[in-house]
């Protein structure tokens, strides 16, 4: 079973699963639960792959985003944001957005990223762009971490509009320890 | 609900939770284990902020402290560990001790982590060190790897205080696969 | 208790647990799945650590091989690899092999990495390659992930022979959702 996204320019091909084995014959829904910590392509690349094949298979996920890995969430248009100087900085040097995301090694003045993307593309693997629009698309919840956008600057309308309700690190425990499975990632 | 720490220069905010629902009427409290495996602020803070919410939110947590990780368990005045040259280079380079944690990423001689020193003061986010005293008095057992103080020439008596009995791996196995939710952070 | 593998060399010890205590009486295997997602000797060394600890105090482990992490499972004598030129280039400059790894940080042209290294044999800590043997001997499974075959060109006999068959996203979810605890490494 493949799910076909249709772009402008190009189709990519989604993994998605077979349905899970019940433990118990009752129809129980799966849970996973991911932290996207990182703001970095190779690590949100997997969050991106593994949240929206999950929702694919019929596993239910939630994507708790914070720290470096708020940043990519942030509206394409968005460049320099935050109240003072440190915080502008910061966006400044970490370009926001799911566009502009640098592999944490072997990125050489950004030769490295575009060569993920060129192998990418050869090999018919979704982007994170494309990852993120099917995940919303297939009902994962993606949820800013309230924290972090103190502490970064950002408003709730500068990231993009398909995330939920800011929240805390009690609630990202609570999903946590209520799900099937947990990664930090 | 918020619990606030008394420190003799500030007040800062030690993030807590809502009581978690149960799933089966029964009292059953709920487990976190976290895998301390990093040295970096980045990395430390949020097992930090994780591991003090989960006990403030009557989540029992055990924090497995290995690698890089354990050094930032290292007491405050101790500088240069270790028997041979080789591991006193390591916490030569690697400065020990929960004051001396440095970003991973954008650190830049040291101005990103001040920066983000600077950050969490005007947005009253707690310190690593506020959040390890807190996690402690709330309960949180710091469990350091053994395999890691013998490579590292790290005795018992050079860690804090608060932490428990060095263990292994297996414990550690033991441990994660018996709580309701793992990070290896 | 403790297992010896012999070696040409030297003897090392691999970490072993007493069995786990059963919540309901019963007998039941623990799971544990590990996502290898890192080619860094300071991460592949804890999957190693962690899942051959886990397969010798029976807990079932299944380790998901993924992007920077499948380069440490090709062949030793592989040395360059794939069918373009950008494939060509990651494999030269990310020597594959797991007698090859290098610390993500603090390997100062190689130093570090060699210091560990002293250091592993001084106190007798099993090496990455003889983790994996164990491992293997034990009945941890190694799954490569097909997407990151694709995208690096490599071809499932330039892998170990002991590598389970390739596997993609869904799989790995379907492994976690079912398994006690399963970490991102």
């Amino acid at each position: 079973m493949t799910l076909t996204l249709e772009r402008p320019t190009e189709s990519v091909a989604i993994p998605t699963a077979e349905p899970l084995a019940e433990d118990d014959g009752a129809v129980k829904t799966r849970e996973l639960v991911i932290v996207n910590w990182s703001g970095d392509l190779d690590r949100v690349w997997p969050v991106m792959i593994l949240s929206s094949a999950a929702a694919a298979s019929g596993v239910r996920c939630k994507v708790f985003v914070t720290f470096w890995g708020l940043l990519p969430f942030v509206k394409d248009h968005k460049r320099i944001l935050g109240d003072n100087w440190m915080q502008k900085m910061l966006t400044l040097m970490q370009r926001p957005g799911i566009d502009h995301l640098k592999l944490s090694k072997m990125n050489f003045m950004g030769m490295g990223s575009w060569m993920m993307g060129s192998l990418r593309k050869k090999y018919n693997v979704a982007s994170p762009r494309e990852l993120l629009e099917a995940a919303t698309a297939l009902g994962v919840e993606f949820i800013p971490c309230q924290m972090t956008m103190d502490m970064f600057g950002l408003r709730r309308e500068d990231l993009i509009d398909e995330m939920g309700e800011p929240a805390g690190a009690a609630t990202a425990i609570a999903l946590m320890t209520e799900a099937d499975a947990s990664l930090f990632i």
